[in-house]
């Protein structure tokens, strides 16, 4: 029973059977059907007129959308543990041809106002030094936190005062609107965002991720990049596809709230003292010692060490109760 | 009845029924069993030890191989007519952060080893001057031609002479092996290629393409740049699980046959004359007056129009034989 | 008696006397009185409000001008033997992250508005091509031929429909000023150039050469990119006094109608037959044997070798003209 | 009276003549006489076979250097107050194409041998962290400090140890050679250092910088690399003729001497109370209220503030030794 990472999940049926739908002959690249569905589709989700492109990766997906917002001379900030900056392998230099990202501390991954007005402040405006232009966060963090839409705005601010791009990396984005029970147009673009990077794959999909432009007009060249950067695949239709099928009925609310109930669950059973940030998404990190993860192990629940004594836990939409009932009872009985 | 791309096909039942087998939790990346399998599957394809790396499109295919080829002070040599120069929206300098295409002439898109030696030949070895680094190959060619081994050996020969890394671009590889009846080793690293791209997408596959590396030592960069491009998709077993099924049983090879034998029929039917260029893979550029397209559009078929006075007919795997007979009738009776 | 570079030549004697006389304490980089002065002399010489900026080298002149034109994504039209696609090591690529030279052909190494819009029109504007975003031309060229000034204009009218940056790389571009006896203002931006790179280095200068914005708004990246790419020096004062004392009294004309003085008496003597071009500026292109050339030689007189049976001899603007004299006697003489 | 800069002083007298001896023709970029001299001439200083390159400013010479030792897909180790992070613009991701600055804290602009392993210790091996290839630290420091060759040996001995090459950003090594009283070997090839910006320009040259590659291998690329990025002047000479000249009889050792003992007669006024940093090059950071500030000021003295309450003072090779007694006496009476 795996709770080691929501990227090892399966594709949900719908997505299995929006592929089967999409199999027959079109257009190539994103001249489909599907394909040409995205930007109303995506427009009626967020309430306004969006750009929507479909990608294979969220790494494609954030990086596309910083290359969008920042020359290769700017700076993004973004927190010290952000996907971005820990776990894409350099991606975003490689987007914006060498851009750096500035990075600033903050509770459980999350961004503070203060830390980036400050951040600013540090930077003369003069040749020598590297000019902020982006701003991007993660929601939910890295560390299993949801941004409001009020915290997210008091980002936006600084961000429009001080000129900057504002990007939000969504991977677990569904898993944020569930727990903040905001809609997903508070929790952006009247929030300032202008780019999101929307997951879907963490959540049931099988290989694609949305990325949205509520300005289209920032959008403009990101077709052209996109090609550029070997992500236009042949046969859209089967990204745009699946991510209809997620939009559909609202599924991809669905599959969040089912990963958050279960991390909830887990939540519960551990109790506050154990758990390192509070928990709100589907991500739990856990205090527990190496004998303890041991003895968790040993019932046959897989997950990752994280730091001494801390391991981390992640629920998926598919993760049946009955076991995550049984990881609930060994977590409370330890 | 549509013969304007082998993008546009429906992906294969097998491919289908791959993914639907896939459909489960497994490790995350290219941890899972499916990708651990690759190297071992195309090692025994190609006689020799490959390291084998799957990636959704071919121009993230061309450009990691490339890219593993070809410093950013260095050239790769090409036809003129070559994918990557013409439709890849310059992934190439993208990938090599800035190398650069030198263009060769030859006809049906084919490079002669004179026409590589003259371009070496043509470059002062000073600082002042791009060195040739790399020789790509498009096999079969854009203009549907395919290299026999003999003249890719040809080709390899100078390369190695020369000190080039040797890329085939074999978007349309399945097709050429067909064709000529010469083994995929016989075709590649008996004659000096050094790195495959192998498609998979044109020939009945969904989105995964394969990146060979026929010495494992040069792929060795290779998952990182693969990463960093965002290419490493989170649940790659849906990738590597359609190359596993096209290769299981050959089906690679019979999928290439039917699209091979389309272009046949058509061919024959069209007669020499209409042919501007020998038509040994899966596409046909046919002379025909703008008013003949339009008598062959009128009975339901879709193509390009290529050049004045020439279209562009492509076959698909999966191209019914029945339509393939009543356009060859159409083209026949013009 | 050197006749194989202009850059081979020394610095004039007015460079080494600004040179001493900016040796003194001044605000580093480009805060000091000498550079402050550039955007107004040159202003004056052009006859319109320019942003003129030092550079060390003509590369990095063409390069951070090209940057300023063209997009990573686009594409630099230019002439296949222009020195950024010959003789920059790739330095376009670099500067512009991987931007495409598209190269045209044209007699003399000049380029025509037909072959412009030729190379337009081949491109398809969807996201599969590369976009042509500027133009490039040399003058003089890379053959010794001077563009007049409606040439030029036909170019800029190209460059302009078309929506391409035109850039204009004016190593010698005095000597294309004396000429054509038409106006620095003329030739560059009433013609429709927005952007020069004025050649100082193979005039006389020692170290500097100017990159020149007709439109100031062009400018307003380029001292940031300048700046990351190394290229903005500590004691700026040193270069833009070398360019200063070069406006100074037109010392830069005076310069370059010696050199052009001393290969038009080579001309002469050579005689029509044996010119390969034209001479309209301070290179000659001359039919000779092997075995004349080593006569040529045998008499102390040093050049290169261009290609079978063709030399190429460049004055400089402090060729003496007695060694001019006797070297057009012995070619006289063949 | 200005203690802002060196970077503001006059170029020495010797630099000057060594210019106007250069100032004949000879062969141009690095084919002459004079370029072909330094790497005899800097191997003679190290005492071992080095590879000796000239380049305009220090940002070339940094990033020409790190580029050799870290690839687009690495991390260079560096402290946060580095020039290279905080005073060149971007440069280091332009040169590298997109290789990421790992910032270390440390006392003094200073790492410690801790400080790197912990921060290795940091790095997964894994394809989504970036690894660490290189090291760069500045002697003397960005805060006037200078590490002693056994603190360069034990960081050597970790960068050895890790797997990362070592660079020193020297543009006040003459500084740090002078303090330490250690020869220049000692304080880089022997103590691990693979490449060292040897600043000049900062010690009375007017722009010219050496990239030395103790192990000529390291170095087979950067001419060209040099090339590409536009730092191949076409007079060469007269950078080379620069360095050759501050060479000679140890010039280089007696200007930075000279600045030392200046900024040593002010660290003596202050006394320790008022230094932020041990002064042990040519840089003071004083504690000194904006009052104090003032008042110094008002006596004719120019100089940067640092932070609330600390000014930066810098003394030149050219410092005249009364205006130092005067400030000196100055500080002492606050």
């Amino acid at each position: 029973m795996r709770f080691f990472s929501d990227n090892a999940a399966a594709a949900c049926p719908a997505v299995m059977a929006a592929l089967a739908d999409a199999n027959r002959l079109d257009t190539a690249y994103d001249g489909d059907a599907w394909s040409q569905k995205l930007d109303g589709a995506f427009s009626d989700l967020f309430e306004r007129q969006v750009r929507a492109l479909w990608v294979p990766t969220g790494t494609a997906a954030n990086c596309l959308g910083l290359a969008a917002l920042c020359p290769p001379t700017g700076a993004i900030l973004c927190h010290e543990q952000a996907h971005i900056e820990q776990d894409e392998a350099g991606a975003p230099g490689f987007f914006t041809h060498g851009a750096k990202l500035t990075l600033l501390p903050g509770e459980g991954a999350k961004l503070s106002p203060q830390a980036v007005d400050e951040a600013c402040d540090r930077v003369r405006a003069d040749v020598h030094q590297v000019q902020p232009a982006a701003l991007s966060i993660t929601n939910a963090t890295e560390y299993g936190l949801s941004y409001r839409a009020a915290e997210v705005a008091a980002l936006g601010e600084v961000a429009k005062r001080r000129g900057l791009g504002f990007h939000m990396d969504g991977a677990r984005f569904a898993n944020a609107v569930v727990f903040t029970g905001e809609s997903p147009a508070e929790l952006t673009w009247r929030a300032g965002v202008d780019v999101l990077s929307f997951g879907f794959v963490k959540n049931g999909g099988m290989n694609a991720e949305a990325l949205i432009f509520f300005d289209p007009e920032r959008a403009e060249a990101v077709p052209r990049l996109r090609k550029r950067a070997g992500h236009l695949l042949s046969k859209g239709r089967y990204l745009a596809a699946q991510l209809l099928a997620m939009l559909e009925g609202n599924l991809w609310l669905a599959n969040a709230r089912a990963a958050n109930a279960a991390a909830r669950a887990l939540a519960d059973a551990a109790g506050p003292a154990r758990l390192v940030h509070p928990v709100e998404a589907n991500e739990l990190f856990v205090r527990m010692s190496a004998d303890e993860a041991a003895q968790i192990r040993a019932r046959g629940f897989d997950f990752y060490d994280w730091a001494p004594g801390e391991v981390r836990l992640v629920t998926s939409w598919d993760q049946e109760m009955d076991a995550v009932a049984r990881l609930a009872t060994a977590i409370a009985a330890l």
